[in-house]
């Protein structure tokens, strides 16, 4: 996806909320800012916008001088999630469709916000999200939604490569990676994290706390972006990508930096969360989407 | 008020709105949106935030090269809001309280963007805002809301300065404005608009053709910024807000430029639309605000 005029406001949102997660001083809050307003003359807005979400995180990182200053909110995030796993699991196995319902959990999983989240408000916000789904599934708010193909290519898949998004909502993704090698016990599946430390995207560490290798192999993409941009990726992932008969992408994150920018098709499987990328795509904010493209 | 780190990406989403507004080209957009981020580095965080709107809209200007890119949208703003002068003269008659009433209505008009709407849109919000209010009245949702100092100050003032904020929204302050006058008819009242341009600021045409003269002296505050920043305002201006008993000021942007700037207490008229200022003042968003500080 492109980057729009309106990707730009937010982009200094972004830069402001990382800078305060990452506990900056208010000075060197406004340094991020004045960098980020330096980059902007630079950026072309045939760039993807996480291609700016690199250098925002990356500035963040540099002038904070902390590798990983979300190293913290990611464990908390982590071990939140692990907390409603039982819960999920027997939620899972009562569904009428489980392999429906644990899409629309990883779903639901990408869209809470763990950082600032207690144990008692998640709980709520994953009945309020499972709720409202119903509801949408009701008033056909699913505008995009190729499940019908999904099953298809996932019953033809031998390899299938999982992009992975957020801490915490990765334990949403082994649920779905269960249901899957439960119904398919004999795929491959390749768990795909981020390189290095960028906001709270999942690293090789956080996949193994949450128990991902279990069920898949985990590997970086090679790329510290918050979405996957292919021209940064490492050889070895786009190897893999290239090879893989099917691909799930997690995220808005992905969805920006993948989007028509793949000669293959993806699975993009997020809720839309901001005007920019309901526009691009034709859906209204809060649809689940499960968009083959 | 000063200006908070959060107001900047604010500014960015203004000055895309204020160009596009202004039919601005994608390029010339972007243009505008590059001057703020170069402006950003010079700004001081103790100018308030009008300070920079002064900036945003006479870049707008000068980048699309028109003098006044709102007029049109500021004359059916006034159209829009003269058509339902009358519906709202009678509303005020039969009020409990017609003074009150009329101040509640002066806010109502404060938050309604006539720009993008059309008669019934405005209708219902207007209708909606009322009954908002009553809800707010129950529930304390006021809680800044010095109407006995009002009462107070309006009794004993001689002189008036009724400082005004966009077009459209005048009609509701004539009917405040008549409101008082009909109680206190040797009351002097100056009704101050902007001196150039700025936005849908309104300007001494747009009090012309909304009937305030028949009222009040219409002068302008020299001032081309979307709040009387005393300290660019004329001393024609400046000498008549000196000697005036009491000084009404209405809007987000006069509140913004004028609160704790000025030596004289201010009753600052407006409705609460940023987390920003509802932080700094102690309020909730759509709180109703009569403050007199």
């Amino acid at each position: 996806m492109k980057t729009y005029l309106d990707c730009i406001p937010c982009f200094f949102k972004q830069a402001l909320d990382a800078a305060r997660l990452a506990k900056a001083s208010e000075a060197v809050q406004r340094e991020v800012l004045i960098s980020l307003s330096k980059e902007l003359e630079r950026f072309s807005l045939d760039s993807c916008p996480p291609q700016m979400g690199k250098f925002i995180y990356n500035k963040v990182r540099e002038i904070t001088k902390k590798r990983d200053p979300y190293k913290e909110i990611k464990e908390k995030s982590n071990k939140l999630a692990l907390s409603f796993y039982p819960k999920l699991k027997d939620k899972v196995k009562n569904a009428k469709d489980p392999l429906l319902f644990s899409l629309e959990l990883a779903i639901a999983g990408n869209i809470i916000d763990y950082g600032v989240k207690h144990s008692l408000d998640v709980d709520r916000e994953i009945d309020n999200i499972l709720a409202e789904e119903s509801e949408a599934i009701r008033h056909e708010s699913k505008a995009i939604f190729n499940y019908p193909e999904f099953k298809k290519e996932l019953k033809q898949a031998k390899c299938i490569i999982y992009l992975g998004d957020n801490a915490g909502e990765i334990v949403f993704d082994r649920i779905l990676i269960e249901q899957i090698k439960e119904k398919y016990p004999k795929k491959d599946i390749i768990y795909v994290v981020k390189e290095k430390p960028i906001i709270n995207d999942a690293l090789a560490e956080d996949a193994y706390m949450c128990g991902i290798d279990s069920h898949a192999e985990i590997i970086s993409s090679g790329c510290d972006s918050p979405g996957t941009i292919l021209s940064i990726c490492s050889k070895d992932f786009l190897k893999k990508f290239k090879l893989a008969d099917m691909v799930i992408s997690k995220g808005q994150g992905n969805f920006e930096a993948l989007y028509k920018k793949s000669k293959r098709p993806v699975f993009f499987l997020f809720m839309a969360k901001c005007p920019v990328v309901t526009k691009d795509i034709g859906c209204k904010i809060k649809d689940i989407i499960l968009l083959y493209g």
